[in-house]
């Protein structure tokens, strides 16, 4: 074991954002890790290797006092993600020195990390993916969008299927689960570029840039036959629309409203359509249901291992690039899964 | 069968209401039928005893283009109800001179009905209640308050229910079908003294009116526990301020959205909620569900026969006023179930 103190890079929430979160909302520091202290039982020194970036960390970055789904952030702490990261010291019964884990660690270089916070150990031996496909194409999002679209959605081939911000980290893994299962896939996203990717490289069925023209009335054009699942990531004036276009007994996974985050909520004005077409509107979180996760890697594994599923992500290094990558995330910037590599 | 002209007394749709019906979107008319024309094939002459007016209604005054759950009423045509009705003619084999019948019949004195217009003919020496109990008590409201609370609902003893609207048709069936199942059971209404009602008479465990006071504030005193189901008849306002105060893994059944029929809609701006919450929201319309008509019929039966169970309606006399009482029943003047009495 070497001598020399570690530095850790870290980024601590310094303020909770008014409206959309800005670069001084977070703060880098680098602080030293003595490597020769001791660990406490059960806990362990982690280095990162990937850390996973998500909307919904917006909403813990607030006051504590504010009830959400998940606690809120500690102000003045490092914020915290679904990390990979490799097992510098351990005084763990549970994992050795050298154990590539997945969990839930610092926005930072090192965590040190109490055993829990640790999901599971990846085998590398028995699931040949690359590291990063643990956050990514195995990871929370695609999760997501398979207990969304599967348990709730329950889909039958013909149907049609719209989801909006179909380029995010979950959208790309709707629509292309929806495709493996005989729907026609319809999405939306905020640039040309990105609606080129959904119809080019993930081939959905249709795709249309929501900023241009009417929303509406594109959607409309898009999907002649009506909807019958609209898997939910935007919230507000989108779901407005889509109430009107669904058909009866539609449903719709509530996974997201992530235009609702920031700043003034939109008012929904015709919730009896979910009376007059028997919609279903069901909220879920996937933290719930990792009970499903062997299930889900199977069909993973039965439905990626051809080749025919695409998954993209935004790389950032470095983790003090983490604020910006994170600004970036909640604006569209990024395409896919956002990733910051530890460099 | 008596030579005379029989004279039947019609409500006709007159005009499409702009915001709250009125008066002049109906017209009241007499016409004659001859008791000596003949009835086409599988057509029977109805003479009505009771007609149920339902707030659902007041979506089917419009024109025909726009879509909803159930078909316009025609113009120039008297609206139509369910009803109790005494067959007074028939060429129809499944029907005979005299039987008691249950349908969706003309709000007149008399209807000439095709078969299908009939739902099932009333056995009086089997079922033994007061003809009009059909129409309230084992009718259509009362089997959309069993079902929505206890098929989307899935209470389990000891959770806290609350419903809006609670002194309306199905609102008191939802809460004395709730205090039955073990909930803690809340109930909101428009006047101190159906407030009163639900509470000293269908013994809610607490009641309010939703129009003294601060409307949240009220309830969240109410249900200090927080709500895990919310039967849904308002809508808007109300539903905006339950979603802040439902428990996680709520339900909504969405049955109806009262404030929401007349005039300008209100946008709903919190349904963050249902993610956070992981709440269901489900619409259903009754129509959809008389297969458990068996099984609503038996709980009823065995629930309501030792007098426990309490029903109340509203009877206003004669056809001729039947637009009044309509235009009453959407304003919150009745207690209870709205009932025409043919005499």
């Amino acid at each position: 074991m070497a001598i020399e103190t570690i530095s850790n890079t870290q980024v601590l929430f310094n303020s909770v954002p008014v409206g959309e979160p800005t670069e001084t909302d977070f703060k880098v520091v680098t602080v030293a890790i003595n490597p020769q202290s001791h660990l406490q039982e059960n806990f362990l020194l982690i280095k990162n290797l990937w850390i996973s970036l998500d909307p919904y960390m917006r909403g813990r970055m607030r006051n504590p006092e504010k009830g959400s789904y998940s606690s809120a952030f500690e102000l003045g702490k490092p914020l915290t993600a679904g990390a990979v990261g490799e097992v510098i010291q351990s005084n763990s019964k549970l994992y050795n020195v050298g154990d590539v884990v997945l969990g839930h660690f610092d926005w930072a270089n090192y965590t040190v990390a109490h055993e829990k916070a640790i999901q599971q150990k990846i085998d590398q031996s028995k699931y040949k993916f690359p590291l990063e496909a643990w956050l990514g194409l195995l990871g929370m999002p695609s999760l997501t969008a398979y207990y969304g679209l599967v348990h709730i959605g329950k889909p039958k081939a013909g149907e049609t299927l719209y989801v909006s911000a179909a380029a995010g980290a979950v959208g790309q893994v709707v629509g292309q689960i929806g495709k493996k299962l005989g729907l026609r896939v319809v999405g939306s996203a905020g640039t040309d570029e990105k609606v080129k990717y959904l119809t080019e490289t993930l081939k959905f069925d249709a795709a249309f840039n929501y900023k241009n023209g009417d929303f509406k009335e594109n959607l409309k054009k898009f999907t002649p036959s009506g909807i019958d699942i609209y898997f939910e990531n935007v919230g507000g004036e989108q779901l407005e629309a889509v109430l009107d276009l669904m058909n009866e007994n539609g449903r719709i996974p509530v996974c997201g409203m992530i235009s609702q985050y920031n700043g003034a909520a939109y008012g929904v004005k015709n919730l009896f359509n979910v009376i007059g077409k028997r919609l279903l509107l069901q909220g879920f979180i996937v933290g719930d249901h990792y009970n499903i996760f062997p299930e889900f890697l199977n069909w993973m594994m039965e439905n990626t291992s051809d080749g025919s599923f695409f998954y993209e992500t935004t790389i950032s290094e470095g983790i003090e690039n983490a604020p910006k990558a994170f600004i970036g995330l909640l604006k569209g910037e990024n395409t896919g899964k956002q990733l910051i590599k530890n460099i």
